[in-house]
């Protein structure tokens, strides 16, 4: 039996998303039969058969009745259950063994079926709306946090759950992680915009550089270069090929043109409930792709106390290649 | 030995955050002793000793080294450990058993210092400013979600990292739990802002009911009697009170109103590095407060289809009895 209390996985595998996460929940899953374990306060949100504790109640005893829908005691958990839910397994069930099925899971979530993609391609479409707006809106004097926030705000009116946002200018898109900060946009600054949001609990994650009213040295030559990369990534971005010759097709592009060493991360990550998934597209990664991976593709080159620039896209891999959401 | 894997622990014990959640990283502590294992990407934010590993190296391996500051093989994890991390340690040490130490750490983190009460504080004062703005500023018409996105923003720009914001007008502010919707203010409308957000790491939580330009039948006795059992609950927080005993002034008083089947959750909950921590202030908890301690007062009365109440203030306890922050 697979008992799974990653509430990601539960919403995954039960479309529901479930509230009292300090409390212990579980999906318990055999062949097609299926059986929750809830606190009270969760009861009503979730499909039958559902075996609901009340605060005072041990949670095993729930968790025992339910498993009684499978005829195995073989139990896979996910790797993020807590030794705390462990716990409560192992009284439920008078276990000490279990296997850990994250790759099966992930291998699962990281085939996307269509209506998973529109929910992505929708958050997509909503980011790139967004980011041009508030691009459009800057005047020099504004704060990076300023702009994150107003970024914020755009993305919940649009009925999207924001996730990281990040802001830099000047000197500061030289560094990938960088939040955003008090530093004040001038003429003649790069600009980077990235932004994770979920339309219906589905991440998308896009990045936009812009020149702000002229441009450093080398921008443009910096931009096309990495432009380029990211063409080539998507183009090598096909049902058999390895996630590590699409992330070699980034940076050999970018090597050639003598600026590999300035790309200091991965091409990039899988999209869907969560922002950062499977696929990993990074260099030697060997899982091969197929039909309904969703992944962002997002070269960078950074010149430390200069600039950077990174653009990210996402795709969905489908047929012969790879489509941009 | 104690092995801290939780981020939020680790944050306490160490005074650093981490950023590669997803990969391995721990704090061993054997008293005064202390040695990291963290992925590369994390060596230059932790002080020393630390064992760093690289992508492609086992963890387990930097683990082992590590775990030789302590003399003895007894390993105590916190329970929020996942079974990902658990298999990392069994793997190192070479041992199939472990005792869960939350209870310590939580009675160790439920007791603040007074540069963490400062904090609380600081972040307090800074919410209260901005929900008086936001307030100020409805106008009819408005959206809970657009009052939400703007208390958002203030708070970014006040410098506090924002947790759970909630705004609720008119027979919304019945259902305590529910988050900010597209209903637009009217006049007369009951309106509830609560808003959690940390300053410096440390979470403040508080919440104000407020009726807009005219207010609906029985606003005024219910937000008296609220008022009134936050006041009964604030003078029975005290060193060698009970948790539950807070719980019950707070209860008993809406009681004497006949009140207290509309007031459906806890009192109060701990405020710290999370914003729902040590001590819990709920029916029974034998809890015994004590100086230090810093945790919410915030009893409510819920009129479902009509209208709620809720005033939440943050205390903490000292010599003699508890001060609002």
């Amino acid at each position: 039996m697979l008992i799974v209390t990653n509430p990601v996985n539960i919403r995954y595998f039960a479309g529901v998303e479930l509230e009292a996460y300090e409390r212990f929940a579980a999906l318990i899953i055999c062949g097609a039969k299926r059986a929750f374990v809830v606190p009270k306060l969760d009861e009503g949100r979730v499909p039958g058969p559902v075996f609901a504790y009340s605060d005072g109640e041990d949670p095993a005893d729930a968790l025992r009745r339910a498993a009684e829908v499978c005829d195995d005691r073989e139990v896979e958990v996910d790797g993020s259950t807590t030794l705390r839910a462990w716990e409560v397994i192992k009284r439920a069930l008078g276990i000490t063994a279990y296997r850990i099925a994250d790759e099966r899971i992930n291998d699962l979530r990281a085939v996307k079926r269509p209506e998973e993609v529109e929910r992505i391609t929708r958050a997509a479409e909503i980011i790139k709306k967004v980011i041009a707006e508030v691009y459009a809106e800057l005047s020099p004097g504004v704060a990076e946090r300023e702009a994150a926030a107003s970024i914020y705000l755009n993305l919940i009116e649009e009925g999207l759950r924001p996730g990281p946002i990040l802001v830099q200018f000047g000197e500061n898109t030289a560094l990938p992680h960088q939040g955003p900060t008090g530093r004040r946009l001038r003429e003649g600054d790069v600009v980077i915009i990235d932004v994770t949001a979920a339309y219906d609990g589905y991440y998308a994650d896009i990045t936009r550089t812009f020149a702000f009213r002229g441009e450093p040295a080398r921008f443009r030559e910096i931009y096309e270069a990495v432009s380029e990369a990211q063409t080539a990534a998507v183009a090598a971005a096909r049902p058999g090929a390895s996630a590590g010759e699409v992330d070699e097709a980034a940076r050999s592009a970018l090597r050639r043109r003598g600026l590999d060493r300035y790309f200091v991360h991965r091409t990039g990550h899988g999209l869907g409930l969560e922002f950062h998934e499977a696929p990993n597209i990074a260099p030697g990664e060997s899982y091969k792709l197929r039909a309904g991976n969703v992944f962002t593709i997002e070269p960078g080159v950074y010149l430390q106390g200069h600039f950077g620039v990174r653009i990210e896209d996402d795709v969905v891999v489908e047929g012969e290649g790879a489509r941009v959401l």
